[in-house]
């Protein structure tokens, strides 16, 4: 059977095969009338195109970014979540630049891995990285890679944020307010039940539970308390599971923060949707933020945390920048680079200072 | 150069070719030393795997959907639509436990269009197939297609809402509890601004101006005035503009359903977002929903719709469904079909009787 090539398309139709090509590349500078007759010309012969496959073996690229997702919690609840919903927009406003598709791919974890070792992809932007199995399948493809938020060794690209100088930025701001009793929120990633941490000596905070950067953000508000001359000690560590404030809220881990005297006169949560359920359930319970209550929050830049009552003061992380950045080392296919993006405090009416004159200093 | 094989792996590190192939799918079956060692023998040999190019040509399969997201607003704000993401989490969910990837290709608009022509992907859900300059380039590639919300004739795929049936449920629904004087609030997704019409013909509502989806609500919500023996013309429509609750209030659409006299006593929104942002400008001007205006929305069955205050009654759109069911026709390749999924009436606590008796019919 003979292929049917643009000439015919163009004969066809009574058109120039510029035409032609405009109808596919540039569709809006023609005609109606004129489309419409290219249009029925390319259906009457079954013209289908150029085949991306052949441009894609004798180019060697397939114009598209692989972006691995956290894996055991589905993309369902990753889209759910503000932070890799800012990510992913910052991933595909570069993408839609250059022209190239992003192709999400579920889960680094264990037996899910057969999606990043067959994609068809020129490189890889790996979330989730500490929740994987196993990073072999996907760095074993010899494809340009970064992990994000996370450490997986000199020889790999990472992109994360300054956590624990935005964790030092979010503990000083209610120290300097003359905050002293603190506690801090934590977010569970998945399944597990929410739990309250009390007397948690320094080193469980570096230990395995934590996540990276959950660890690290939890690093830095221990500088900035030893700084103040407290001690981490009487700062109580509540994990709150779920993903979204309604699921935290579900869930019940903030009754382990309000249910348990003294209460702190300042919240760190170390999340954007825990800083809004906090509020939420601070509302419930008839508890005035900031007047007896403040709280400051990771966020990222979402337009919720400037609405929710009261606005919420953040330390800002740059998940947007850092999908732009991953992205482009990606598609730069350079050297190995390891890039650290600043956090900003954005300081909303949720923090103020403590009702009680504070105690001086010890 | 030698190519290296997985046995030479095997060799080097001591295992058995299963055990080197198990690191690769299902590394948690492994301990970890021994995970290590085989790591180690992968990146010292550098092994890269079976190359998915070659199983791609010999399969034909690339193993991932493209899916088509509307162009002109960019991946970043239709993925702040939570109608998009329920929709691409239906999609997700089916592409996950198939194991194939989840290609995000922006625009089937004008001149970005390059990105469906050369997606390595096995088929297309095409959302937003209304805005595009052309279907062209997308259906040409005689891969399998399903277009979302959109009529592209008998031999192209389609799924869609019931939508004309959920717009006589929710207009049903108000007039059923006596309200007589409606008015309806659309979506503009684009930066065109916000704009009220009074007085709309019948024919203008089945125009050129509105989106397929919102036409087909606003048919079926004149259906159910017509059979309640009222006019389309004395329900005034206004069109705000945002993709967003946050950019609807921001950008003052609202202001034209609630500066205006005679104020309607109960509200159609066609878009979940456009409900919320309702009940927000209802609370902030001091008018108790439900008691003094009802309020009842399309809605994609968020949590945020139930835990609004009020929670909001919600015609359901099935967009979870639509993104399975349009995933699953591409995925199977069979023969054109054309599915309408059914929407749920769920009644909650902003729809209620208006406070003035009702007038008895004319």
């Amino acid at each position: 059977m003979k292929t049917v090539t643009m000439q015919d398309v163009a004969e066809a139709a009574g058109v120039s095969k510029a035409t032609v090509s405009n109808a596919f590349n540039r569709p809006e500078l023609l005609m109606p009338a004129l489309r419409a007759r290219v249009e029925k010309a390319v259906r009457d012969l079954g013209y289908r195109g150029p085949d991306p496959r052949g441009r894609m073996l004798s180019s060697g690229r397939m114009n598209a970014l692989g972006v691995v997702l956290p894996g055991a919690a589905g993309i369902s609840n990753a889209l759910e979540n503000a932070s890799v919903r800012r990510f992913l927009a910052g991933a595909a406003s570069l993408c839609e630049e250059r022209g190239i598709a992003l192709s999400i791919i579920s889960g680094a974890d264990g037996s899910r891995t057969c999606g990043a070792r067959s994609a068809l992809v020129d490189g890889f932007v790996i979330l989730g990285a500490e929740q994987a199995g196993s990073l072999l399948p996907v760095l074993s493809r010899g494809l340009p890679a970064v992990v994000v938020d996370h450490d997986a060794g000199p020889e790999v690209s990472s992109v994360r944020a300054e956590d624990r100088a935005g964790g030092r930025l979010a503990a000083r701001h209610l120290l300097e307010l003359g905050h002293r009793r603190l506690a801090i929120v934590a977010p569970l990633y998945d399944d597990r039940p929410s739990v309250r941490h009390d007397s948690v000596c320094a080193e469980r905070i570096l230990g395995e539970r934590f996540r990276y950067t959950t660890s690290a953000r939890l690093s830095g508000i221990a500088d900035a308390v030893h700084a103040a001359g407290l001690s981490m000690d009487d700062v109580p560590i509540i994990e709150a599971s779920g993903f979204t404030r309604e699921q935290a809220l579900a869930r019940g881990g903030l009754a382990l923060l309000f249910d348990r005297a003294p209460a702190a006169t300042g919240i760190i949560c170390l999340s954007g949707h825990l800083g809004l359920a906090v509020l939420e359930e601070a509302r419930g319970r008839g508890i005035d933020v900031p007047a007896a209550l403040s709280v400051i929050s990771f966020g990222v830049g979402a337009e919720e945390e400037e609405r929710s009552g009261p606005p919420l003061s953040v330390a800002r992380t740059p998940a947007f920048e850092k999908g732009r950045a991953a992205t482009r080392i990606v598609l730069e296919g350079g050297p190995v680079r390891h890039l650290a993006l600043p956090f900003e405090l954005a300081v909303r009416r949720s923090t103020a200072r403590p009702a009680p004159p504070p105690l001086p200093a010890a």
